[in-house]
């Protein structure tokens, strides 16, 4: 099997403002109407809602979306989808007629009978959050006109959760915040951010530690608000913050360019010949060649070869490729191999 | 100027056992009939001992030596000469009619107004301690031929010391254990070594911690015993600890090949891509690459140029070359710059 079966096609590609945000992505929650909300519904109820969204792709599919049935996926390739956020962790949760449905790309992707009966998610490179959003609506919009969605004049779409209530919508941005990190401002940042009614997470390794010095910013409210309006908000304090980091690079880049060169290059010449690496310093090195690409340092590495390694050498989706069970250590052979791998197809090879 | 100069030319060859064994030293103490030891010598005396060892040479330089005369060198030029091996600690201090005499490919050093008059020694690279001897004992007849040097028919060659009574003799072997120093066996093994009459030390760095796995082992005792018994000696002693050295890396490759792997090649592109790097850290790093290369994990680079490195990463020598007193920090940063032209010169460069 080919690595390339693991990524999806949109990593492939590079958006809008790349050398600071990863991603974008848009979420809209939503309900079958007069079926109860899925952590109600009995077996026969998810297999209603199950049954007309299979019915609804097989009539009318007009994004091409392919269905994907989660109960005869293995634990590991659920996970492994996780980590490539096509569904949730809790739709990777044992359970019955739980599903998701991709587009080619897997820009899109629908999942059935999550929390919410239908979950929708558009996912870009780069910061297209208005084109997410525009995609989404496409989507609702399809989805509305064929099948019957909980919506309430007052409080706008039901959800399972009130927290989602009103748009259903949760925008979101995955950043790179190295230099800020170098010079120990993200958590100021963040705290500012948390004030503005968003919430901010790091992405997370094998364990807890966030990994990366990669973060995902998105909306908290979702009621009382349009969807433009929070778009709009969220495009406006990510503008910001890419302003932040782009500083703190010029800077550090003028102030310690020695520095920044060492640390880049250390951690070029280690992803290139380790034979054991860890998934937390293998984030932390991909993070410091980013930097260098997108400072200009490193010229001849393509960033996608890195957004793509971020994937692949995750837990789930390594032992997915290598089709067994894997030990931690197994794991962090296999990794530095692929690693290894890219790099030497990259670069020119010196052994 | 080019590196080069700060080289001498017998580095530049790779001797028997070289695997384990660096290089092989013969000392030779020796001091004039009838003038002071240097400690009691007045500035007549050691101008004496200098103007007939300059005298021996302009009439019978049977070995082509070269007089360098100390006075006359930077402080920084004396060290670098003490990083290369070819004058003593000692005899780089303040102090008038200090000199040395070089052959052309610093092979042969005879030092004047050390501790003791004459200091000759004989270096050559790999397990030659019988070679080195044999030159050793031609200089010093040649030496006794033309000069009446001190000698009691009871105790043998007379020195300052009287550690070095007898013989006069020092004989040394500059051995690399990084196998052993993984498992954990060079403590143990230099404990037994003392108590068979040798002394060992490991090779400093910037301060006092031993760098690189790299150790000394020399005779103690010089009375009593005659030249041949004190070289078999250490020659036997050298030979069993290549056999554990070798013993010790063929367990390692079988038993932990991967760590080991990781080990070498983390080492050789951290030296490759540094920017930035202390001796200590490029000595360790320097002998897993070493490692490597013996065992036959890394196959393009020249195990010479390792040799090389050890001497040309060192303090002085780098102040030397770059003709410039520097800090610490420039030091750390030549460094690097020297580290990463060694190995672009030698594989391919990425960049």
């Amino acid at each position: 099997m080919l690595e390339e079966d693991f990524m999806s096609r949109w990593m492939n590609k590079i958006g809008p403002e790349s050398d600071v945000v990863i991603s974008s992505r848009i979420r809209l929650a939503r309900n079958l109407d007069n079926i109860c909300f899925t952590n109600q519904a009995n077996n026969n109820d998810l297999e209603e809602i199950l049954n007309i969204i299979n019915n609804l792709l097989l009539e009318n599919n007009k994004f091409n979306l392919r269905l994907l049935l989660l109960d005869d996926f293995s634990k590991t390739r659920k996970k492994m989808l996780v980590e490539r956020h096509l569904i949730s962790p809790d739709l990777a949760k044992d359970g019955r007629h739980k599903a998701v449905a991709l587009s080619d790309d897997e820009t899109i992707s629908l999942m059935i009978n999550e929390e919410d009966h239908l979950r929708l998610q558009v996912l870009y490179p780069g910061l297209q959050l208005q084109e997410s959003w525009d995609l989404s609506d496409q989507i609702d919009d399809y989805l509305e006109n064929c099948i019957d969605i909980a919506f309430d004049e007052k409080y706008g779409y039901l959800t399972s959760c009130p927290t989602n209530v009103g748009t259903g919508l949760r925008a979101s941005v995955m950043i790179h915040l190295p230099a800020l990190t170098m010079i120990n401002r993200v958590q100021n940042i963040m705290t500012a951010i948390s004030q503005l009614g968003l919430a901010v997470r790091g992405l997370y390794g094998e364990g807890t530690d966030t990994v990366g010095n990669l973060y995902q910013i998105s909306n908290q409210v979702t009621l009382g608000r349009s969807e433009e309006d929070i778009i709009q908000n969220l495009l406006e304090v990510t503008h910001q913050i890419i302003d932040k980091e782009r500083n703190a690079r010029s800077i550090l880049l003028k102030e310690k360019e020695l520095f920044l060169k060492d640390q880049i290059y250390r951690a070029y010449g280690t992803l290139k010949y380790a034979y054991k690496i860890s998934i937390q310093e293998a984030m932390k090195l991909i993070s410091n060649v980013r930097l260098g690409i997108d400072l200009g340092i490193i010229k001849n590495v393509d960033p996608i070869i890195l957004n793509q390694l971020m994937v692949i050498i995750r837990p789930s989706t390594l032992e997915t490729i290598k089709n067994k069970d894997m030990t931690l250590e197994e794991r962090d052979i296999y990794r530095a191999e692929l690693i290894r791998e890219r790099f030497s197809e990259e670069g020119k090879d010196d052994f």
